[in-house]
Parts: C-alpha cells; structure tokens; sequence
C-alpha cells in the first residue's frame, strides 16, 4: 500500500494541492525551452552511460568526479537500490519519516527498525539512540531535512553519526531531497564528506527543488565506489528518460529559478508558520524544509475530518497516513505562494474558528 | 557490460544510425503538441496508479481491462521485473537473441540456458528443442519477432509453446517490443490469448513503434492477476515519467502515423532486402520486423572491420557484440527511410566491391 501526497488524481474538482511538497514556482522556463529545442532527442535512446548527465549534476553539487554520482529514475530508485545494495539486514529510520523506507525494507524482506529519537517538538535528533539501536548489520536511513517533521540534523550531528556508524561496520543512508530548501543550504549537507565515510551514501532529488517531480531525476553520490558499482549493475538499461537528460542540461544552471526559489521559500516558510501559529485550534511545528508539520487541537476534530472541511474549500491537505509514530490529529503541509498560503489560512481559520463552532 | 545498439554517444560526428531499431518517422507530432500543451504536467508527481495511462494501453490493445496492464519505465523494466516474478530459477530463450535477457538471468542469480533452436537460415524455430529443455522451474523468454534475426514464430508455434509449457507447470514470457512492425500485424500476437494460458505474459514497448525511445515507456499484459500484481510490488513508486504519460494519452490515437509507419515499413523492409540482395559479398536473411540480420562473406572482412570503414562513410552499423551464438561475421542493420536505406546500400556496395579490391 503506498500512502503520499499529491493524490489529486481521485477528486473530480481542481485543488490547490498543500498536500505535495513541491516548488510552486513551477516548471523552470529554461527546461520548457530546452524541452521545445530538443524534443527529437526522443528518437534515440539516451547515452546508457549517461556521462554528460552525470558531468551536469558532478559540477551543479561541485562534486569533483562524475564516477561519484549514480543518476536514477527519481531519487525513490535510488533509496531502494542503496538500502539493497548495502547488504545490510536491518533498516533503521527515524519515527516518523518517510514511508518509503519501510516499503523498501518489507520489499527486500529486511527489518525495520523505526527509531523515536526525536527531541520535543522534532527540533532535533538523539543521535546516540540511533547508534545504540545499530550493528555491524544495519543501515540507518536519514531523511535530512526529516519528512514529514521539517527537521534539520545540524551537521555535528550527521558527522558524529556517520562516526559512530563506520566504527560499528554500519552504513549511513543521507536522503537529502529537500536540502536546498533549508535556510543555510549548503552548509548542513553531507556532500563534502563523501570523501571521509565511505561507509555513507546521499541520494538527492531533482524533482522537488527544481519544481518538476514528473521529470524523474534523483541521483545518488558516494565515495564507495563498490556500492555504487552494485546500484548501477542493479538498474535496467536507460533507466531515465530523455525529458531527465534535457532538463539536466539547463535547470543546473539556471540561477535565477535558483535564486527566485530561495527567495520564495526563505520568505514563505516563516510567513506561513507566523500566520498558522496564531490560530489557537493547531499546533505548528518549526521546520526547516517547505512544509510544516502541525497537530490539529480542536475537541472533536482530527486530520480525516479536517480533510473533508478542507475540500469543500479546494485544498488538499496530507493526513498522516503511512508517518508511523503519528496519531491522527497530525497532518502536513506545503509552503506555496503567498496567494495560496493566505487561502490555507482563511480557510483553516474559517473551519476551525467558525464553521466547527 | 551492455552490448546495444544506437550507441552514437561515444563518436563525435553526427551518424547516420543504422544500429538501433528506432521507427525513422521521428516523433509523432501529437506527442510534440501534447507536450508542448501540458508542460505544465511535469509539477505534479504523476498518478501512482496510472489508472488513465493503463486505460489508453488497454483501448489500444483491445484489452478488457486495466487489471490485466502493468506500465513500466520502458519495456525493458518490465521484462526484469517478469523474470524476476516468474519465481523460476531457469531462464530459457533462444540463441542469438536480446542480450538483456542473459542480463537479468545473471542480475538475479538463475540459471540462463540459450538454446539453438532456429530452423535453417532463421525462418523458424522448433518448439520441441524449446520445450525439451524446460521444466516446472523453467521460464521461457521469447523475443517476437526475434532480435537480431528478424524471424517471427507465427501464432501456432506460440500456442503450442505455451501449451506444452502450461503441461509442466513452466512459464512464457513473450516479447512483442517489434511486433506492430509484421506484416500481418496483429494476426501473431498473443495478446488475445491472455485469458487461455495463466502460465503467460506479454511485454511491449511503446517506444520502438512510436519512434521514441527516450520516451520511456513499457507495458505488461498478462490474465494472471497474481503475477502482475507481484510486479507492481516490485517496481517503484512514480516509476514512468510524465513525458510518456503525456504521449500515452495522444499516441496510441495517432491513426495517421500509425497508418504511415505501416506504410513505410511494408514498402522499406523489402527494399532493403531486395537491394541488399544483390551484393554478392553480404547475406541478407530475411526478417518479418524492422532490422535485417545480415552475414559478410568477403575474404579477410568481419563486422568489426565493414563497422569501422562504414564510420569512414558516417553510418553506424550494429556488430554482433552480445549475441551469443552469432560469430563476427554477423551484423544487423535497422530498415530506416529511402534516402537513408539508399545510402547505406551504395556505402555498402562501395565497400565491399571497391574499396576493399
């Protein structure tokens, strides 16, 4: 069973989606040009190396050599070829995270070991919990910044992890789809690291920072080039499409969808939290990705219920299904543009403060 | 290591590429328009289910129901996936045949067993030969028509194969990626025959007949509901991409390029063959499917040779580099467009009677 955002697709009516954690900025024009200039590349299969697809992501992530990076179909085939590949026959995760994560553990009939090391209110991460519960067998799985909770794992914190997992034989799985949304990207990826642990592998997404998660694009960066070796050998040939490989050749590049984003998200994050946090009926949680965590307060109402409200105002919110760890008074949401933002608000504040009255 | 054609990344000059199986009409123009008015498409995750996209297949293939289509990220995920699903630690397939079947035998650790079982001159296969080396742990892998040879076992020799399989507990996988480019298209196919034999599933490609590799884009049909959902479980969330979402809903509807590929391929492949025919120092086989498999008989010449002089003349050739059981005197050629199929016959002819006396 999968449980995500993003399922607009069963509603018959237009809905402004808060349950997805997507760029709202959109497709970046300089792939819906390169798309135009390119569409005969759909003739021909791509490269089955994709060597100029891997040069494009080596030097957007300044990552030195392309024999570094693995793309794959989306960062999702990535996560289940490194929890695979790893060999290990433990799992460990946050609770709550991903829901992916157990899938791919039950699919490769593997433990997993959901781990509640979180500190109150998902500010931060008990890293010596995480530990305690590895062995030689494991490997822990990080989602940094943490779906669904926002939170960001200062590097220390990762570097004394991914430590404490090369003494144990352990291997470290860093899923940084939403680090570029983090106020001070770059500073708490893994990224210049790879070199010191490699017993550590990132998987990263193109899809969700570069507003275009239909495109499939993630790639996995390791100093481990055994590991990659076995991620590459166990994917099919021509595994990522040519839409993938054109927008690789332009999104990279584009600094003022770069610069308009971070603008947008730095601006938007806290003007949403502020606007949330004033009503009494939920609880906001900080974060440090583009979408925010909240528990709804109100007797009587929980997040299936609040669904409902919500879609006879348009908007899609994500309840809690699949997050482990979180009862049903839990539920997620995106941080949009500032017209949408200001939509989720009043409607929030109208079903909470005046309809549920 | 992966043995393909159209591997025209590693030269520098622009080639014309007689070593992929690619329909030369290009792209059709639905596609280009679709995709140009739905770009903005590429900002949602696509449906999980893809309960439209396996509606289109269906309608196309005149399938029942969409319980019975599994897409894939191309054909090739698909066949993985099927071998791996069958649960059989036996693949049989026959020799020279799609290096990729050996691949995902040896990826997932069973036993690949190719058999010589072509008739004279690869006009047919004896179904017994098939038959006598499987067993209840078998599955037996079918390329129709078969690449690189172009021949084409027709519906009797289909149903008895999948008969005398369904009799020891042994499956059959066909693979109909070149199947739209026969002759008698549909009368060979075993997509009507689903309901009949439970011990058999169908892989097709979208991209050979469509003229898009790059698209992406595969599917599986089979009546045994178990299997495919097996294979559902094994893929990926989100595993096909919007482009071939996009295309999904415009090509299969696509009469005119339908009606025009028909028209070129019944019109070029015996062009081909007849013009080939006539240079004595080649042999020709003849083929039911969009390549030619053909035999150099020029003293002191093999494939490797005729490829590197061919380069002289900017057209690549397709060696026989993967195909067990072809020795380097073999080498396949795609039917492509007249002006092109023109060339490739007066650079041929060049070659081999002048320039090599």
């Amino acid at each position: 069973m999968n449980f995500h955002g993003g399922d607009v697709y069963k509603y018959d009516k237009k809905l402004l989606d808060f349950s997805s954690n997507i760029n709202p900025l959109g497709v970046p024009t300089s792939f819906y040009k390169a798309l135009q200039d390119n569409i005969n590349e759909f003739t021909k299969y791509p490269d089955i190396q994709y060597v100029q697809l891997r040069q494009n992501i080596a030097d957007y992530l300044g990552v030195q050599s392309i024999e570094a990076v693995v793309p794959g179909n989306g960062a999702v085939e990535l996560l289940y070829k490194a929890i695979q590949q790893s060999g290990k026959n433990r799992l460990i995760s946050l609770k709550p995270t991903f829901s992916e994560y157990a899938r791919a553990a039950l699919q490769q009939h593997i433990e997993y070991v959901p781990v509640d090391a979180f500190a109150e209110e998902y500010t931060d991460v008990d890293i010596d919990k995480l530990l305690a519960a590895a062995c030689q067998d494991s490997a822990v799985i990080i989602c940094n910044p943490n779906n669904p909770t926002g939170t960001l794992l200062h590097k220390e914190r990762l570097l004394q992890l991914a430590a404490g997992l090369r003494e144990k034989g352990a291997m470290l799985i860093v899923d940084e789809a939403f680090m570029e949304f983090t106020p001070e990207y770059p500073e708490h990826s893994m990224l210049d690291q790879i070199e010191s642990f490699e017993n550590m592998i990132i998987v990263k997404a193109a899809t969700k920072f570069f507003g275009m998660p239909g495109i499939r694009l993630g790639y996995a960066i390791s100093g481990n080039k055994m590991l990659l070796q076995g991620i590459q050998e166990s994917m099919e040939p021509w595994n990522i499409n040519t839409a993938a490989v054109i927008a690789g050749t332009v999104i990279f590049k584009d600094e003022e969808y770069i610069a308009d984003s971070k603008t947008w998200i730095n601006s938007e994050r806290p003007f949403l939290y502020t606007a949330l946090s004033k009503i009494r009926e939920i609880k906001i949680f900080q974060s440090a990705a583009n979408f925010h965590l909240l528990k709804v307060k109100s007797d009587g109402m929980d997040a299936a219920r609040l669904k409902e409200l919500m879609l006879q105002e348009n908007i899609l919110i994500r309840t809690p299904d699949g997050f482990e760890g979180l009862d049903n008074t839990y539920f997620r949401l995106a941080v949009k543009d500032r017209p949408s933002n200001i939509k989720l608000m009043n409607a929030l504040d109208f079903i909470l403060n005046c309809k549920n009255k």
